[in-house]
């Protein structure tokens, strides 16, 4: 009975797992995924950025353009760290999945902030758009911090 | 007057082509952005290829999602194909600026195509999805034979 259990409970655990590595074919296909991601969400919130420290002119229709894209890009990533996916052209440090929990509160909690970015660019206010921008620049940081190698 | 004229005809012609050169400090990260955008526009377009094609189970709402995604991404790179990007770390044909108009009329096609494909995708039916993946599918490759080294 207690072998049965233990079949069933990790059949059940390959199932679980299955979709999001099911998704990509090799762990290097996976990788470069989510470096292209994470490429495409930097430059749209770095635009973002741009305009929010006074690099470029604040312009409202391309900010929330931008941030929106950057918000649907947040989104991405995470399905690309899955296993076999921690060797190889990655940064990505072993905190990554050894400490999954906490890596996982922090793409959340990214994909929060940069998502609030987004709704409050879609505003077109400035002033709201930088205050709003603070937290998202500090949710990306933190993860870089933690679990990115330099 | 003639010199009069054609100062401003180069400075309008400067004007017209910074916002798209503007946009990336340096040739390379728009080589890196538009590699990065064409890898997330891939994967999201072969995940409902393998549904069209069998080699992946139906699944409505992703076929949805996937094509939605390849889609937003479709209208992404033609920004980072600016001065100075046809050197380096790129597979693009010179003909992408000796021929620009042939290649910009190649990348709407396959903008509408995709998005002709994203609009299907959200009715869910399978047999719908796989008529408009067909024209998507062979807007990729033409735009590939044409404007990319192998």
């Amino acid at each position: 009975m207690k072998k049965t259990l233990n079949l069933l409970m990790s059949t059940l655990a390959v199932c679980l797992a299955m979709p999001a590595a099911a998704q990509f074919a090799k762990p290097e296909d996976a990788i470069k995924y989510r470096k292209a991601a994470f490429t495409v969400m930097s430059t749209h919130f770095g635009r973002v950025g741009a305009m929010v420290n006074g690099r470029a002119p604040f312009d409202a229709k391309a900010a929330a353009e931008n941030a929106e894209l950057a918000a649907t890009m947040s989104k991405l990533h995470w399905t690309a760290f899955g296993e076999g996916t921690d060797k190889g052209e990655t940064r990505a440090k072993p905190e990554v999945w050894k400490d999954n929990a906490k890596f996982k509160e922090a793409a959340e909690k990214m994909q929060v902030e940069v998502g609030k970015l987004a709704s409050t660019a879609k505003g077109g206010n400035l002033d709201a758009i930088k205050t709003a921008f603070g937290p998202a620049a500090a949710s990306c940081k933190s993860c870089h911090d933690n679990f990115r190698k330099d």
